[in-house]
């Protein structure tokens, strides 16, 4: 099994809410962050051009368990697993934790998608230059 | 089975992202909002003064499924389902539809907790009182 | 003086901060989607088809002043005025308040652009249609 | 004149609208992190405890003029400067670029508050110590 990918971020004010803590759907981009920034490492993103075609991965689901609160100005460190590769989607585990201490766990699928005329999405088979560089 | 407690709203500009889509961790404000809305219609809340406690609900779990994309100015309708209620928890089901057509589907679990000193959050049974406004 | 344009909202919870108060940046969107509310009304949007092309308002200046803290589930009531129209631009001032009382004053300039390519901008004169509509 | 605190920061696939471009509201919630990172290297914070009491810094006005678009995974660098310390606020200047070239300028002003019973918010005479490690 290969190492987790890993980030690290500190919460901003503007992440938290009124229960003094991250608002829940915070999760959400930062499991978004960490997925791009482990594209990044490997040439890779979320939004990129592909032998003359525009290729996107929209997400197709999204799930987060909370363990713990986290608080502002916290570190939150971000563990990216690629949980699967299938034929046209991706499927991504976040392990967030904090202080050594696991806060929550995530897992997105992203399906890879051919976009054209602006804005119009087409689920395609994940191109084999792109396969290689995520498994 | 009850009918599904129903609100619709109308995607703002910000709620957008590159893609020309609706950004997938809205549905998660969207679903809290939906609730809020359900709680407001039954004289309650996620954050309220109770029997001289402040009771909140943070969610422990949450997952949406992505069926269509959502657009700027698209009117999307949320319904509403009370899926469980336990001893502690309550686990909504949201299906988003726009122009009659499913989009997305949701599910959420939050946890009734005490909060005290500002921010500590202790998870407790739910209140009688509000068990019975719930269900 | 033509009567401002006027539209509410309900404070939601994501939309507030560790201060228990809503968060400063939300102002800006909350102008936004009164402006956009504002052009609906008047056939427009600030991302539109207009004779062929694709017609959008970025903003090229923004300012809020807050007079008083907003919280949860507080029913904001927006007024817009249109303050000038320029050969380009456009310039908004919105007054924000709650139960009878102002809790902050805004302002907003929306430059008109040609959007070509996907997301080039080009700012241009307001069409004579657009602007024989806004003023 | 002191040279500006500099902070960087990737934008966010989260942060970018239907436009392609930076949400205009993300650069107010960039200013307020360069804030905090300002605060935070001189042992201060937007929300701390101080001599036994809770201190905050809400906004009471904030301004941006933009300049250039932004996108997708663009590094933005930050340039923080104290424009004014008054008796009771603190007013900041932001200078945004992107590799070398000049994207935005905001201003924001933070009246120091004392926060009591949860969220009562009431302006206060900067303390001496707080006052003496921001200029």
């Amino acid at each position: 099994m290969a190492e987790p990918f890993r980030v690290s971020r500190r919460v901003e004010f503007h992440e938290t809410d009124m229960a003094g803590i991250v608002h829940f759907s915070n999760f959400f981009r930062w499991m978004e962050a960490a997925e791009v920034a482990f594209l990044r490492g490997r040439g890779l993103s979320v939004a990129l051009p592909w032998e003359g075609q525009k290729i996107g991965f929209p997400r197709v689901s999204a799930s987060c368990d909370y363990v713990r609160p986290v608080r502002f100005e916290d570190v939150v460190d971000v563990a990216v697993t690629v949980e699967r590769v299938g034929r046209k989607s991706v499927t991504y585990r976040f392990e967030f934790s904090h202080g050594g201490e696991p806060v929550a766990r995530g897992q997105v699928t992203s399906v890879c998608c051919r976009v054209s005329g602006g804005d119009k999405l087409e689920s395609i088979d994940i191109p084999e230059g792109i396969r290689a560089k995520i498994v």
